[in-house]
């Protein structure tokens, strides 16, 4: 297990969202630069436009007072006024209570809002692991069938969860949690064309257009690193060496199908 | 595969609750009398005292209508105005949204919500999947070690994320979310003790108390079963040929751990 990650802090527009959020705040969000996890608090903690300090925690040295925070060790973490929060989906949700009146991402309508938690939880549960298994396949008929599995887990997320017509985002005019909960992987699509002849062509072009329209957005980019510094990281989820627990969860097989 | 369950209905307090909730209204419940997931939402209805019509729904034999309710073909289901939701944590979520004015189970302080999403992640993500587990254990062996890892993983439950002292309840005087989503399981405890000789005492006298008034909430009782009900349903768990789509993922390991 490496003692440090390289580099060791986020870059391009990500390194300036850092850097302009370094000073105290009553929230401080404890974060890892290129775990995508993390970045969609920190896409919902742009959007709303909220104070916040940004906090670089080493996963592989984490400080005590981390492992207070999170006794998971796991980031992202946010403490707010001292008293803590952690996993991404309860952060978006925390985020949405604690500002009311900042730009709210999650639906005020009911139904709306339960038909969004479902598409997260589709995300959560079908997308990502997919994601995982695909990355980390290392035979090729196991890279063909990863490759087959997660484009069919997107063009089922564009099918089922989203309301397509003329919407500009997932859900219809606002950008919202489908996008947050989203893009971060879609923000790693360079990794998977580079390493796993990845097309999103292949997912369909109003995903593709969607994509490109997230990937423009200002909240988005400002958490988003150069190709090249995620490239230093997930060049162990490439060859299937890597210690994260995402990592060895899909190594053993144990995501939940 | 059966063609019916035995009995096919709710029996005792549960079947004059069915029997009170049977004229038609704008919320319809799809539910399966048996099934604990259906139980955490049925608690949360019957707490908040809102009107709804009670749909018992035969898993084996799912009528066209409500494979459009639910595509997947899961219970429980609400059907409200004619939108459908499903997914037991995200109908808690919807009913709060929908029904401000009734009671909350879900606590209005943004910090104390989101500690409760992460207990009620940790009852899904883990002690479900160990209850299935211990149940679906057929060596010697392998009993054993379920019961104590069901045993940690209820201790665990109650050192991570019940404030303790003396308050009556998970998160304190109010009976909330926790409760709603894990009484269901404490429901079909007799069914451990007959079968997998579980014993409450091992978890520890707190706990066991809790579980005691828990089990006398009328919202609990009014939506539980005879022991011997449940028997005939749960007796294929227990010799591990059960066909639920939770039976077969626990058979084949793909449990998230």
């Amino acid at each position: 297990m490496p003692d440090h990650v390289e580099p060791p802090h986020a870059t391009a527009a990500a390194a300036e969202t850092v850097k302009e959020h370094s000073a105290p705040q009553d929230l401080v969000f404890h974060a890892g630069w290129f775990c995508p996890f993390v970045q969609r608090a920190w896409i919902a903690l742009e959007e709303k436009g909220v104070p916040y300090q940004y906090n670089e925690v080493n996963p592989y040295k984490k400080e005590p007072h981390f492992l207070k925070v999170n006794p998971k060790g796991l980031v992202p973490a946010l403490e707010h006024h001292g008293k803590a929060l952690y996993e991404s989906l309860v952060l978006l949700e925390y985020l949405e209570d604690a500002y009311p009146s900042a730009p709210a991402l999650r639906p005020r309508e009911a139904h709306e809002a339960g038909i969004v938690r479902l598409a997260l939880q589709h995300i959560s549960n079908v997308v990502v692991p997919t994601f995982y298994r695909y990355v980390q396949a290392q035979e090729p008929e196991k890279q063909a069938e990863g490759k087959q599995a997660f484009v069919k887990a997107l063009q089922d997320t564009y099918e089922q969860w989203f309301v397509k017509g003329d919407a500009q985002w997932a859900r219809g005019d606002d950008f919202g949690w489908v996008e947050a909960a989203l893009v971060p992987w879609v923000a790693r699509f360079p990794l998977l064309e580079k390493h796993r002849a990845f097309n999103i062509d292949g997912v369909g072009p109003e995903f593709k257009a969607w994509a490109q329209r997230a990937l423009d957005r200002p909240s988005v980019k400002a958490t988003t690193s150069e190709a090249t510094a995620y490239e230093q990281i997930y060049r162990r989820y490439f060859e299937d060496t890597a210690e994260s627990e995402v990592a060895k969860a899909t190594r053993k097989g144990e995501w939940l199908k």
